[in-house]
């Protein structure tokens, strides 16, 4: 059974919320398999609150398990809370079945593939290596049909100077040698690496240069963030199965660009969360996690419409479309503590993303 | 008769689509009396594009009536297209009726107050000024009752270093000699002066003290600028009138917070353009312009939930304000054309704004 | 003894510099009584760079030395490495003596405060604490001359919102209610404090009013900087003393503006660092330790040129002048691993700031 | 004659000082060949201070002189003034001789090439383009030995999007279709076609790859801004000709990187600017411009020392480069009244830059 619990955070490294659920027994930490987190940096480069988080979430956690179970905890810390986006985390925990079977239950797999060879990121090799490890993810959550996974978390490696150095050593040149472009081709070939595995695109349309280039060429489930931090991948996948329990369940859509909240708006409606057009309480109250992807589309247009979010030399574009993204979301399920999250190469349409909605079914 | 023109920018400088218009005769430029206009900077202190687009709008007009004329017409320049906001012009002309007469047709009405003591700027001098200003470009409108004002733009002159200095060698000290602080007390009284002439607020419940610091005082229909350029204040009144003919009507709401739409969906349901519960292109179509106001709450929380606005030091509170809520209202509306600013001292309640649509009835 | 140690950190939790410095002998944790760092952030409200650094810091040192024994580590931390300033640490260690007698040694004195109410925070009772707390610190120098103190760095508290309420309550209201204005408060006020125990200012001729606004007064040997962690102070005395030992000395002067070097030339020649009219690198070698305080002038002019970091919307103010005085100083010595950090209040005269080096005698 | 005058702008479109010159005599509008300004944007690709300022300054010129030859007036606008850097105009006049003969006088060469095909810009056939047209300028200024220049300022074109298009569709591709990137390029190719017309490098040396790519090559005299306006190069040439009359001459250096102001002291010391070691007032008056460039080097350090500007994903590294360039450079010079220019690619050593100062010889 898959319990996931949404808690507030003051600051990246406040603790008192989870601390206050594990006190509560509302949350186990014996049984947390992952976290994901909006923390209230910039999202980009230089954006030390995602891994402020992490040191305090595993210092946190290790007062309550072992130090050394914590690596197979998967921590995806997204940074950037723009306008009314809620700094908050996001905790999952898989626990012995005691609730209700009900058809199509939330169902999570963790996976964590060995590491990469640092030539091999942003390359056709990643790709088969992150779509391995999205099936070993599904076979742990118990998952076989591509149809039943709803969205895929990613978080994988990227390309430093010394990494680069070693593989050119190795006479093995990797696609490029600037940090912040590796980490787009790394979550480009991840996202395709779970369209591969989920059967959205065929393997053999795929060559290198088209990663990172053809926009075309994308997703409707996969999320993925690169980090400084590990050399293989921490993928997450969350989905539906009649072997899991309990009154949770996921579905999904996909923007088509930075204003379409229609996709959502069917989402909400077919899974009763939006019986009369809007949004009540209630409903809002079972919607129990929001998560998307945004990104400038690279036309420079919405809808025809010109956006100056590519020009802005004082925001960083992915900020300007988290913002406005979490604007239109919150404006649909009113509030601003959703998992929007940027950099989306290969993660939907061009300006667009995918969305998964987690929802208790009897609220 | 009323006309209003929606016409993109490609820069703050870029006349093309008005130029076309004009020689289209889609805009007769004798009769324009008001232009407001969404620009790419900033939106803060050191935003040029304003100054930048007044002077190119004013080049543009020149060539096609008299200089002299131009000062009366009012150029309202508000700086800043977070996210997918859209940097556009709305034209409005008022034309000879040759229209056929429709109940409430829009209203427009203009007029330019004296010059104001430095001295009474943020004062309830300044709100009285206003109040009057207001009642003045009511009349140019043929509106009489309180109820059919719907928007009011102010643009309200501000305290230089030099003007404080004036001032305090005459023995009359102004409220602040802080330029930017000016800016938003000359805001917020303009902003009382509206909700005074509009019966919204009690004059005598006012006091110099409380300009710029009780939040719970307001107007529903005031949008408040300031400009170095002006001394008195230039204000523009849309309303609906029966005196006035065409197609053209207008309403408006308030947002309670940078999530709430629920008003701005029951103003678009009421008047026809979201029969189905989502807008239709042809509804939309039929929407000319949406203007609204953005403000980060003071109490750094919407709906409970804490935003990260006011604490960010990179990005200024505005800026984040003014994209969420875009992006909330462009959900709705289905593009971010929309005339959003900020600074919305006594202009609705905290956190939130006025909104007005500009409508025509039949598409 | 005094020993300082400059550290290159390649992060806010880079540690492996501290950490090799250890095992190498270079560095006793059991001695280190002060760390003072630059850290990469914006150095202004969301900057969380310096908690996170405080964390790694705290975590280093407590694998050495019993964690009860930390609270006694004066950690201030500084963020903002704007254009070339380098990230760093420095190190103060109190050492048994070993070395030979030199007249005008380095001494270190720190004094913690005890909590100060909230509402004398920017008021004359916080200055009367600081200027005692600094006393207590020069004894615990063993300082006896008010001239023999160069720098004094004060970590002091700030006013929350549950600080502010707690206050009001007691029918004790706090200076302000605004927490980033509390913190230019705290900083003028302990600014103020040291100015009083070295004799700088007369204490009869400060009032309330005078504190955050009259900015003739001011040290000329104050650093502040508030933080949110603590409710009294953490008082740094560098100063030199006959009864300590060792080559390091220290020496100071202030900045009058932006582009004022000649007091640092001065100073660098008086110490034999400038022989030749410029730094050799076997003198740059020599100077250990480089703090100074960076403001834009609040006339918005240096010395009659006409500055824009007052009116820039999109960088604050304080990472302007970070990065210009920065590159002022790293012109004169060399490079850019220089302790220079923001918020001046009642530090040095307006737009301009006090500056100290630490020197090795003999190189 | 050439005649330099430096004027303040109390805003981009400011154009009081000039008006005043010029009413005072002096100043003579018809003698002006060039204006260079720094505007107070953010120097980047949405910065419209620069357009706001030409189109002030040919608004202003055109009162003095006819209309039709504006286009012959080379008009740089830099922006950027982060720090204390201040917003400045710097007018070029070249008058008919009525001053002494002084041996090495400053000489100020114009020419404009013709338009140069997309697909050439970033490429070799754009610096034998420029090459060309440094020859043609230096011969409009009767110079002769490329040793007598001492800086080129070149103002040249870069890749929209029609004009991509354009190319592709007859079958000649571009370099590249991202705009940003084309500036890059094109500033790179031009400051090539210096060093080649100077020089400095063989052509043969020189292929398409090279450009933008190996920063071992470039130029000494060399300063390049891309702009949108112009399809050919605008190219002004700063040197010493026995031709020219007059008490200005020039003289050049190079800075090695950020923190290098040696150059530029010896600079000033063989030029009698700075007899004492530093620069007295009257000798500061002497200085009538100091014209850099400033660039975060490649390498993330200067002089071994970590710099945080390539990771600073809220403050574009040009920006950090040009505050912390100023400051180094002010530190000498004793005010930021300099031309600072970004993006300097090819333009000096990697993270350095050309240097140019006009002097007055007798004060």
């Amino acid at each position: 059974m898959a319990r996931v619990t949404r808690l507030p955070m003051a600051a990246p490294d406040d603790m008192r919320a989870l601390e206050a659920a594990i006190t509560d027994g509302a949350i186990d930490p014996a049984a947390v398999c992952a976290i994901f987190a909006k923390t209230e940096g910039n999202g980009c480069v230089n954006d030390f609150t995602r891994a402020f988080a992490v040191r305090a979430l595993r210092d946190c956690l290790s007062q309550h398990r072992p130090q050394t179970t914590l690596d197979a905890v998967a921590m995806v810390m997204s940074g950037g809370t723009e306008g009314a986006l809620a700094p908050h985390a996001l905790v999952f925990e898989t626990l012995p079945a005691n609730a209700p079977a009900m058809a199509g239950a939330l169902a999570i797999g963790v996976h964590v593939t060995p590491p990469l060879p640092t030539e091999a990121i942003g390359r056709t090799a990643q790709v088969e290596a992150v779509a391995a490890g999205v099936r070993a993810a599904m076979d742990a959550a118990g998952i076989t049909a591509a149809d039943d996974v709803h969205f895929v978390q990613v978080k994988c490696p990227l390309i430093t100077a010394e990494r680069a150095a070693e593989a050119i050593a190795r006479g093995a040149p990797p696609k490029t040698i600037d940090t912040l472009k590796s980490m787009g081709f790394s979550r480009g070939a991840s996202a395709l690496g779970v369209a591969v595995a989920l059967g959205e695109i065929a393997p053999k349309t795929l060559s290198d240069a088209a990663i990172g280039a053809d926009t075309a060429l994308f997703s409707q489930k996969a999320s993925a963030s690169a980090g400084v931090e590990l050399l293989g991948h921490e993928i997450v996948v969350l989905g539906r199965s009649d072997r899991w329990l309990g009154p949770l369940t996921i579905d999904s859509t996909v923007m088509d660009d930075a204003v379409d909240v229609a996709g959502l708006q069917d989402l909400l409606e077919r899974n009763g969360l939006m019986a009369a057009g809007r949004m009540r309480p209630d409903e809002a109250n079972r919607l129990v996690a929001l998560l998307a992807k945004a990104e400038p589309s690279t036309s420079g247009r919405v809808r025809g419409y010109r956006h100056t979010m590519l020009d802005d030399s004082d925001i960083a574009p992915t900020r300007h479309a988290r913002g406005f993204v979490a604007g239109a979301l919150a404006g649909v399920v009113g509030h601003g503590e959703i998992f929007v999250s940027g950099g989306a190469e290969h993660q939907g349409p061009d300006g667009g993303g995918p969305i998964a909605a987690i929802i208790a079914r009897h609220g």
